[in-house]
């Protein structure tokens, strides 16, 4: 009977902890970076993806991941929108070249940085903030007038997130409706 | 009380979706593609990858992500070794370049291919075994003689496995002395 309440427990606890809510701050207001984020549910990777001037193309090109938090990836699947506390967290590594029997093309390196996006309806008034982490394990929230918020704001094919970039989600975003008007109107995506 | 009965079952039913065996066979003996594997843990991704003669480089690179089973990383976080029943999923897609707001580099596109490898002692006598999907949600083992066993048996890091290109677990493998030692004579890894 006790291991029968036990493995209940354990069933219990997993549930709490996925259906939680994402963020966590501290008293001052920054975002903890969530230690399992590797755990989260992986979006999509580019390589060496630049957004200014054409021609900056690296000799050096990094990887960019992208993860979020798994109960706000069921609910996109769902709804083509992300509920309220979502969290995303861009990973950015080196790219490794002719590492290993690999004799082309490129695997993923060391972490370079860590930043995060979070869309949280009651702390910031423009509902989205995003966080640059570097190595470590908290940071403020970029200010409202950045570059980050005015790109995503501006360019993001769902809500501020760039959905364009994750195949599985665009999919669901187009049988949704839930494509940003100003994306559909800047692209041939209709 | 019947609230609480539900949410102890569905927490039950959580638990045990997680730790239950991955791979599902046909009667006829074929692997079925894991519906939900990009909710998996996702371990890392190259592109233009080549193991063949040096400049074999594609003009048109894809990207290749690869998932395990979640219960068997979880494991090799603890152990540096794969149990028996572990999953992984390679998911070859297109590369796309100078997708809407991005100038340079490569952001991920189409699925090409999904193949599998999966570790399952009693089934197959050389322990590990590969899988073909193409497109389709069934796939044969590859011969015992296949290209794909000899590759993996005799240039993977741990096991039959490349955790030479997955950073993350590259550094719990040297940490738990779990590193192949023909790995480890041919590489500089020591």
């Amino acid at each position: 009977m006790k291991k029968t309440l036990l493995v209940i427990l354990v069933g219990l606890s997993m549930r709490a902890q996925q259906s939680a809510p994402a963020p966590v701050y501290t008293a001052a207001g920054e975002l903890l970076l969530p230690k399992n984020y590797r755990e989260w549910v992986y979006l999509s990777s580019g390589l060496g993806m630049t957004y200014g001037a054409a021609g900056n193309e690296s000799p050096d090109p990094r990887f960019d991941n992208v993860f979020v938090n798994p109960s706000s990836y069921r609910a996109f699947l769902e709804t083509g929108h992300w509920p309220d506390k979502s969290v995303f967290i861009l990973e950015i590594r080196q790219s490794v070249s002719k590492g290993s029997i690999n004799k082309g093309g490129r695997s993923q390196g060391d972490v370079v940085s860590v930043e995060a996006a979070v869309k949280d309806e009651s702390r910031f008034p423009q509902k989205w903030a995003y966080f640059g982490f570097g190595h470590g394990e908290k940071a403020a929230p970029a200010p409202a007038t950045s570059s980050c918020n005015a790109c995503h704001h501006q360019n993001a094919a769902v809500e501020n997130t760039f959905v364009q970039f994750y195949p599985v989600l665009l999919d669901v975003a187009r049988q949704k409706g839930t494509l940003n008007a100003g994306y559909l109107s800047a692209s041939k995506d209709h």
